[in-house]
């Protein structure tokens, strides 16, 4: 196995990851802007499969037709020339101060009208340049005062809006899914849909739940403390992993987008074997595999570095998912692991309850159940965690 | 209006709760035992109408049937001389060593049916006494290792269990319904459907859906930093506030279950005004009203009190609810604050987005919402949501 | 007692505060700058006392000295024709790219030079000016990565770059004392002197100590979790509170500098309590009184808000502080509270641990002390905290 | 090297560590008490080279004297069978029901007083024991209403202890030093000297300040998300590092106590770099070198283990920290790291920003450093910050 990316390997970039110019609430921009057809080519160098992007990357909010149209040729060409594909899009319903209060639940009416606009004329691009997934990240989309937001209203205006977009997909003909991406706070106090379980229950309500998943992201989840493989579990669970973004992020603080296993690098390895090799004790007889769609890198280049930083830091984002996939692969084919799952029962997991064809009124006869157990000897059994776990540790650190 | 509890206000607390003898992580108990009779008078005494109970608060895990049997009777003749009622049951599947690696999602198959054998149990006690809602709280259902727990496999038990016992209550004909109970963390280092969002979700995929709600509590939510009044909210859109645990918080740290309103007063405030008005804009069609459940205390009195002090505790909660409730009252019926939130645009939000028969099509041809959208000025009007929540300041201090 | 702000009040805003433009890591400006004049007189005829400023929040980085003299002299024009005063004057190291790795701790030595020379400059300015108070937030000392800064080192620099300021301060017969404010993280990953505690603890290294102490933020140790009224007393037990940041925070996330009291509303009565009436059980004998410097808001505009709403805010932030000061005020008299605090033995903490005179020789001696101890007496007494605690939420609330 | 522990490697374990017993706030113990004894004798089997303990872990509250010396003796005796050491002794003030209010800051001065009674003893003992390091942890030296605890009579109370104790131990002509444990919570709701910070700033206002120094403890301080290889680097700076609590946390929530490692790995690798090896740019003149008191690990073996699990988990310790010390090695050896470091400028930093013999007048004096200085060249220049990470990352993974 190597640790150098190749198309292969599916790795994708948002232009605005490698193009951010740093500018953060504390200070303006540190580099110079990105143009889009460099960064295709810098990205194609480096072995990225493709490059996704929102509206306002490629063109500035409010530009003409023919300038529009001027910055979509320009990328087409630069992906035609290296051969990098758009896997995915998105639509910037969170810059402009029309979008101060939210997109599809701001407050006032005719913003929400115009977010829509905004969002199918995006769609009518994305399925030009053959994405296959539309990202909708609710930036804005929430409040810092419970006075000021009637969160239910919201929901239903939010449902309105992801129904009548995922129509129009359906009526134009396009292959498009949608993915939501849950983030808990910042920009606003507090983001609706703020985790992976919010976002799920929301789409269970949609009439066109079918076409929605989600786009977790590695730091949104952390930010709110919570475990971002158990929260990638329960999305496959669902069958609702469509994408994903990928970085990290160093506990419950600002949004800090930092490189892929730069963070929690621990949870960082079991994610990679969650995506790689599928849950680990067998999972479910629908969900026995991982994810094999994009590898998406939503990062931030460190304001203190320059442009060669820049590029460093793409780099590093591969680099480390790639050790990691050499280190899990080691970590699922070590036969004292396999050893060790067993003696921790996690195989026993994906066992169901009740025998095959068994009914509750069966298992309140059996006796050896309940009335016979021995529930003091149950508990007095060892799980043999500790020592599972070190073996990660040691496969980690390249120590086994 | 008061501030003296009465039975009209349906304020129901946990036998666990007053009787919780302050044993904690670094020492033992500081308060005797609190026999469950006493509990139900001087409850009674104090105002409540109800009061909850887990299997193992009324009789000792293993008791033989005729100490439970007596323990049962002691019980309902406490409730026979008081009027109380009990309005929710819950079972224990968390403190017995046997549960140290979960009930329904052990690694271990024979403790998982000895789980539902333990809730089948007691959810024949729970009709017995004429409860409407079951809570499962699954507070050892977890891991700390993302090695040791198939998250998928786990799911698929939990499903598998809910979806048992939800049989078992049509079967019988029990009045049941189920509310679970989120927790992000602790006792496991992470716990399965760790917000009100991802019991949503799981619940969505049950085959019994409809007889499952959740039981959220307050701090559970605030323990990841999520804002609890979005988060009934968003049960409440689903339909789903089956049941709910008051208590209080002081931000992210370990699980507190302090007096309702003693953590994050503000937050408090907009929850009694959500639970006893409604969605503040008007909602939706569907939910427009507040949440008509029994107002349930889930909190522990601190480890320096006594016996006294568990009383003046348990007061507590109630008095603090009821001056939110006058403060709520106030705040809906103040004319300025009406006034405030059409300036907010609040009310705004309830209003769908697309009008009455009008599709994406004739949205997409109305120049006004897009081509001739003034994108800039809409962005410069103010929202006045400061001016709102000052409002409720002024109202949550009296100062109205 | 009155909720209108007067200049006996104290209240001072930092220029930056009202004249935030609301650019945020995922927007531009929402509202169009705002001139340091007109903020001065806003500012006077809501009933401020004083307002403090940034460097370049006075004039451009880099201005010309000529222009630079321009901006102070209608700054100074202003506060005539007002009678507001500056009572605190900050340096702008976190901006500018030059300061992206630190000012004083940056890995560049030419920018640690160019930052000590800002800075003196700038104090010659608030000198002139009048301030008393000269605060230092190390927004950028910090860093990303634990293998990039020096920790040791950048604490020796930091210590070397106040020492010789002070040193500056001294010779030049400046009136001024500094004032630190820590900060846990944003911009950076992690801050150097990251809480109230850890200043403190630098403090103490310092050649010229007695002339520097602290400036905390009340969203500054609750974005750590920490409690804020811990802090300032810890602050005011080493005599060290110089000056103090007032606004509010919801929990451990971004750094959201709302309104005084729209974060926390309860530790907001008890800061005010401490500020105003100083310790509740009657401290020590160094310090039993509260504090008596400026009451200074650093919070910023909603960025929903515009020109109007910033108004709103910035009187939002007094009057929430005139309404705690007045609850806190019957909270003191109440003699039920008085009784309570009695009962609660708060008072009793004042009371040295030895007699006067007591050695720990007599203290050993002191069977009573020890040998007849009656621990597990002393151990089932009650505290009586939450009905103390009650006490206050009445008051909060004007329940009484 | 190797990573088979040695008692070189000075390895030590409290007894109430191995000895947990495994109830927490959800449940009773699923482990049978450990004899201590046997704790010395698996723990010298192991490779450790030390033993720690609280007086009620070796002998129970309120033991007669001739009891107490029987558990004494029949430690010693084991000591002496394995060699084993004991570098430090702590003294249990928070689990009786006594110091439910704290023992040195009790509201109750009785308590206080027996509080000083019962470290005096254990002062006794550890000197007898051949102790260097005398360790306070104020678990429940704190509050949960701001209302209860004065906190500046309650730091006032704290320095009389401290130093009362300081001149006992000086008097007896004990060779041992006082390490403070500072905490943000749990089990109170805010602990005094929440951190690192904190307990420093407390230390330099002590009569004997130079005897007291720290004993940081990783989850503690990663309790309130700060970084703890900065504390540590504090810790140092201030000389003041005297005793380690080596554990895991994964992030803000309850006290894991983890094996260590097993939370943020990578903090955890920087950690042991700087205890092995000393501040990575060269420190400063006082503080060059790395940390030579005992590796003393503090951690709970998770309540799913049996006894087995407990020495498995005992072993993963040293184990993991071995591991990274063995990277630790090889990054700082590693000449592409050293060409990193400087690159990044991380040396520079522990150059004074004042050149020998400047002062401020000649820095004023310095044209280039100001006037000339251009500041927009500086700001465009890349730190390299990423590449230095990945290399850290590289040699955490075993890739390099």
């Amino acid at each position: 196995m190597s640790v150098e990316p190749t198309r292969a390997d599916r790795f994708s970039f948002g232009l605005w990851t490698v193009g951010w110019t740093a500018q953060d609430p504390f200070g303006p921009a540190t580099r110079p802007a990105l143009d889009a057809v460099e960064a295709v080519h810098r990205l194609s160098d480096l072995g990225a499969y493709g490059v996704t992007f929102h509206d306002d990357d490629l063109f500035p909010f409010g530009s003409p037709d023919a300038e529009r149209a001027g910055h979509i040729d320009r990328f087409k060409a630069a992906l035609a020339d290296t051969g990098l594909v758009v896997p995915m899009v998105t639509t910037n319903l969170f810059s402009h101060p029309v979008f101060k209060d939210g997109g599809f639940t701001s407050n006032d009416r005719s913003v929400r009208r115009f977010a829509l606009r905004k969002v199918m004329r995006n769609l009518d691009l994305a399925a030009e340049l053959g994405a296959s997934t539309f990202v909708m990240w609710g930036g804005r989309e929430g409040s810092e005062s419970d006075a000021a937001k009637d969160v239910v209203a919201a929901l239903e205006r939010f449902r309105e809006a992801v129904d009548t977009l995922a129509q129009y997909v359906v009526d134009q003909g396009y292959g498009l899914r949608f993915a939501l991406e849950p983030k808990p706070n910042e920009p606003r106090g507090d983001i609706l849909l703020p985790t992976v379980g919010h976002a799920l229950a929301f789409i269970s309500s949609l009439e066109h739940a079918d076409m929605v998943g989600l786009n977790p992201e590695v730091g949104h989840e952390q930010m709110a403390g919570l475990n971002f493989v158990h929260g990638i579990a329960q999305a496959m669970w669902h069958q609702k992993l469509f994408h994903i973004d990928l970085n990290g992020q160093r506990g419950v603080k600002y949004d800090q987008d930092l490189v892929f296993g730069h963070g929690d690098l621990l949870n960082a390895f079991f994610l990679v074997d969650l995506l790689e090799h599928g849950p680990i004790g067998g999972g479910s007889a629908a969900v026995s595999s991982g994810y094999d769609g994009p590898r998406h890198f939503d990062y931030k280049p460190l304001r203190t570095e320059n442009a060669d930083g820049v590029w460093v830091s793409a780099a590093a984002n591969m680099r480390t998912y790639l050790i990691l996939k050499e280190r899990a692969a080691a970590f699922r084919a070590d036969p004292e692991v396999k050893e060790a799952l067993a003696a921790a029962r996690v195989p026993e997991l994906a066992e169901p309850t009740l025998a095959p064809g068994e009914s509750y009124a069966d298992l309140l006869a059996d006796k050896a159940a309940f009335e016979d157990y021995d529930a003091d000897a149950a508990g007095a059994q060892g799980y043999n965690v500790v020592r599972l776990n070190q073996l990660a540790i040691d496969h980690v650190t390249g120590a086994r």
